[in-house]
């Protein structure tokens, strides 16, 4: 797409790193590009998590009572306490992954390698491989790091921008 | 407004469903509509819910310590361990409609009917009804279904673009 | 900068208020400031607390599985179960604050000082202010407080918008 010098464009900051919230930015990501739309990420935060080779991402029902789950054609929240035990995490975790497999969504490493795919420019957050002491060869590979200048230069050339 | 061509637009992804995360969207959204935008609003992932007739809207402390209630002329939080308690998250929402009321803030359910009033678009999320298995029928009328594309091409149009 | 009419700008609404959570908005005002852009803030819900003389910021594990502290060289999270124990959100508190601090990361309260001297144009949300019942007297001093229709105005003139 680097021949189109008007095509529109989109950035997004990315800053949350849970299973759940890991999907807007990648559908959005991956949505715009096919639509033939520019598209930056800048991982950041919480975000930064989403680059790592090895993702191990997980939900939580905790401190979020909209969460519920379908369930024997009803909606069914979790009690904050039953939340708060240990196993019922990863538990939550087991149900929403078989939840989306079992509807024929993608998993999140198969939206990022789709990003990848479609020339989405993906870029690392320097600040924050600092703060949290991530290690480059720990993050997938061809990830550019920078800093939030560099997001802000995106953020000026493009016509979406979404701090997600 | 469709008489107005060149009127300035806002649109907005609500991707959360909680009572106080509710109120952003909807206040933005209706004020904006009274100055003359257009507004467009795609509900996806836990935002989806504020589009059933019959919503059920909570809240909770947890995960959240800057959520202070005011209280005895104090603002006062609430131990995480608390607030996990069966009960405790009802406890919260019943505080804070009351607070709502008191103080002569709409609820959720008069905004909504207020952006209705005033044209704002409401969309509702393709992939979020089959995911989590909403029933049309449990759906305010006249809400069209749509995919993230259709998002896409509301936010290429529009001034102003949140993701909340 | 009030002399570059048409110098670029930014505008951003501040929503969360927790000790990890008013960094991403702070970094991003300060980072356009010293680019040249024009900024302003509006500070509501969780968000307004910024705008305290005393922040009294805190941050909790609960409900962010994607919280991982580094230590002894592996990202560690914390069970659910553990994390609502009382005293362990200032535990957390106290320990990201540490590491902000040795990584030579600046201070909330210092990056809100950089902000100000870089004359970003900070704004409180008069709903919020009656609302949580805020007083005057515990804001920092110079702060206007305005309607949601002062933001609508302030984004449809700025080139990027951002809801955090």
């Amino acid at each position: 797409m680097s021949d189109a010098a008007n095509a529109k464009s989109m950035s997004l900051i990315v800053t949350k790193g849970s299973l759940d919230w890991a999907y807007p930015p990648f559908i959005l990501a991956t949505t715009a590009a096919s639509m033939g739309l520019e598209v930056s990420m800048f991982f950041t935060f919480y975000g930064l998590g989403l680059l790592k080779k090895d993702m191990d991402l997980e939900v939580t029902a905790l401190g979020n009572p909209a969460m519920k789950m379908p369930m024997a054609g009803m909606h069914v929240g979790m009690p904050n306490i039953m939340a708060a035990m240990p196993g019922v995490g990863a538990l939550a975790t087991g149900m929403m992954k078989n939840m989306i497999e079992k509807k024929g969504v993608a998993s999140i490493e198969e939206l990022r390698e789709t990003a990848i795919e479609a020339e989405v420019e993906l870029i690392a957050c320097q600040m924050t491989m600092d703060l949290f002491e991530f290690k480059k060869e720990d993050m997938i590979d061809g990830v550019p790091v920078a800093g939030a200048a560099t997001y802000v230069e995106n953020a000026l050339k493009s016509d979406i921008n979404l701090f997600i």
